[in-house]
């Protein structure tokens, strides 16, 4: 696994949406595409495709092109989607509803075993036949059961707390969607997701064009 | 603005998290800093913050360093926040459920005109005192409503769909959950916030590690 340090942040965020278009092709029951067919569905350059897939492995074959589920299979496996992710989620407000009801989340191999909430009104709930736990029992339940991936939904200012209470508890994989930036040991691996930030990217990039000046109603 | 056409998306992707820290600091009533300490603050290197905020212009001052309040408002401003946005959400499963209540939404400048779903058990009910619609009357709504961002929670099957209805009626920006990647003209903006495509670079960085093999239970 080594190879794989070496590649880039950029590469990396492309492979999902490799495997994203690879599923829709087998889904149509393509068996074969050329790195030129996949460049025009997918929105890369050809030549771009066949350096990202080269830094994986010799996937393509000249004058075939790739088989399309050999490739999903390899491209799965670099995901590590063989694997099953034992999960609990943090925060079971909206967001953290909206993730243990998340479709996609079971079929990517992530098992909800709890989620945990400081409300009262919320604790002792079931959210898709996962218990909501009080967050004082957060610890506890990392101690007693094995959990690869913790799902932080609380707000900012709780975020790290829950974050430490992850790390000391060896739960390697965090995806976060507080709004702050979470400090932990360089083995565990941190996936925000900022919403505010993609909101402000689309703000900025409409560049002040199609909207009201605040304050104008 | 002309400026702004020249600006590498990596760049842009920071300026929220900028604009982040700076409102942080604000809240601190730290109101200047130098680039060395923002940036053991923000994590990026003193040089590479100069470098990113001379792109919008000469807010530094040697030896002073920024002045936070000045450069949060030319940072809010250069992110477009000194604007409203008329902003509806199609889909109010649970994305868009939380979208809705998102808190930071309406501090954002977003002003949520309305929700649509095809669930008639959905339909005429509130989320945060905003009405759910029919979504057979997006269309009508939008040409007498001026509408400036979109949001897309709807399954990925009818996410195209709602997108043309949008870019039909002159809805410049889109903020899209479906996980595929929609078709429209270029003068729209479509920011993607693809969940699958950030928790698979979550398990890719996971490398295999801290997960059991699928199926050994």
């Amino acid at each position: 696994m080594d190879k794989k340090k070496n590649i880039s942040m950029a590469v990396i965020r492309r492979l999902p949406k490799y495997h994203r278009y690879l599923r829709e092709l087998l889904n149509n029951d393509v068996d074969r595409i050329s790195s030129k067919e996949l460049s025009t569905k997918i929105g890369f350059t050809a030549s771009q495709i066949r350096q990202d897939l080269n830094c994986f492995g010799d996937f393509g074959q000249q004058g075939y092109g790739y088989n399309v589920p050999d490739l999903y299979k390899e491209i799965s496996g670099i995901l590590g989607l063989e694997c099953e992710y034992n999960t609990v989620i943090v925060g079971a407000g909206n967001i953290g509803q909206a993730i243990a009801n998340y479709s996609q989340f079971e079929k990517l191999g992530f098992n909800l075993e709890a989620i945990f909430d400081i409300n009262p009104k919320l604790i002792g709930l079931k959210i898709r036949d996962v218990k909501v736990h009080d967050i004082d029992n957060l610890d506890a339940f990392l101690k007693e059961n094995k959990i690869n991936v913790g799902v932080i939904c609380v707000p900012s200012e709780n975020a790290q707390k829950i974050c430490d209470i992850f790390v000391n508890n060896n739960v390697k994989g965090i995806w976060n969607f507080a709004p702050v930036d979470l400090e932990a040991s360089e083995d565990v691996i941190i996936e925000n997701v900022h919403l505010s930030e993609s909101l402000l990217t689309l703000t900025y990039l409409l560049n002040g064009t199609q909207c009201e000046i605040r304050g104008k109603h």
